[in-house]
């Protein structure tokens, strides 16, 4: 349902800009700028201009295309890590996500999306001709593909795996198998079958890395 | 969950101010921030200057305290309206839900809020000195109390009813009853019994006003 007859222009403006974010329709937009109109002058202008300034300002690393306040982004100019074992992900969430178990201590390269045809998304719009250019630098020993297990993260492994065939890299995937606490007889079938065919040695359980 | 490790403080900064939205956590935060950096520049910053200047610049009726862009809002400038018959109301959205109704020909008063111990909201809290101030100057002859029917809005009511007894307006409440096109035996009891303590003559369900 539209909402007619704002009182305001001022207000019908900051509800309509609200209301462009994914999820959020005209009711919750109200709802959210009548929550600003609540708070105090300074807080509203911090909050409009952090976005202004992250939207403006912000640097994609040119090494591995992650978030980054600088050219080079902490965790590319970091030399305490791994550099020869990049991990390949769809955006930086993910960065964000395996950074957070603190397993990994290679690098990244941040696809910028997955090949996915219904959304019109090909492989020309992702960062996968600088990631093959890092490649044949030849200083990569190791690529861990950690893409989504659906049909699009798995093409898009497919596509990268095909383009980098020719060169002397390891190319890997993240395991696919259980979630640590799932019930066994509410795994999915396609998860359980492929769990038993790439069953792991059991004191592998408890190494890490 | 908290999200640790963005590789970015401008994105930490972002994120931080929509979850101070309510309702909005901080993985939501995160996906409206990366939605936002997929957008042109120009769409942010009209995104972030609509809500700065909406609450730089928003002017409260100084009639009737509804949002306005000039010092008396549209409604009560309007001279086609009928200035002697004024609706109270809780908040801003309850006006634009009334107006959306076309059927109230009179001009609003609004409180900013219900009297709600538990919110520590006190009747001096809220705009009820202005409303007595209107009634007092004496051209009002109905005020209509639209208050939310719960525990909250029944106390606000109670005590305008009691603050304006002195004066000779007349008082009257929205009508409480079976919402249309509810099935009856899914009716509370309480307003199933209050709607036929309230029954209306049937020839009034065609009149309009």
């Amino acid at each position: 349902m539209d909402i007619a007859g704002y009182p305001s222009k001022l207000l019908e403006d900051a509800v309509n800009e609200f209301a462009k974010l994914p999820g959020i329709g005209k009711k919750t937009a109200l709802r959210l700028v009548m929550h600003l109109l609540k708070q105090d002058v300074d807080q509203v202008n911090n909050f409009g201009n952090a976005i202004i300034k992250f939207r403006n300002e912000v640097i994609f690393c040119k090494v591995c295309n992650n978030i980054s306040d600088t050219d080079v982004c902490s965790i590319c100019s970091n030399q305490a890590r791994d550099h020869s074992l990049v991990c390949v992900v769809e955006n930086v969430k993910n960065v964000m996500a395996i950074e957070q178990t603190q397993q990994f201590r290679g690098v990244y390269h941040v696809l910028g999306g997955i090949i996915s045809p219904m959304d019109g998304i090909g492989p020309n719009d992702l960062k996968i001709t600088s990631l093959i250019e890092r490649v044949a630098n030849g200083s990569i020993k190791e690529i861990i593909l950690a893409l989504s297990t659906t049909m699009e993260g798995d093409t898009t492994n497919f596509y990268i795996f095909k383009k980098l065939s020719n060169y002397p890299v390891r190319i890997t995937t993240i395991a696919r198998g259980i979630s640590i606490g799932d019930e066994l007889e509410y795994a999915d079938e396609v998860t359980l079958g492929r769990s038993i065919v790439n069953r792991t040695l059991f004191e592998l359980l408890f190494t890490n890395n």
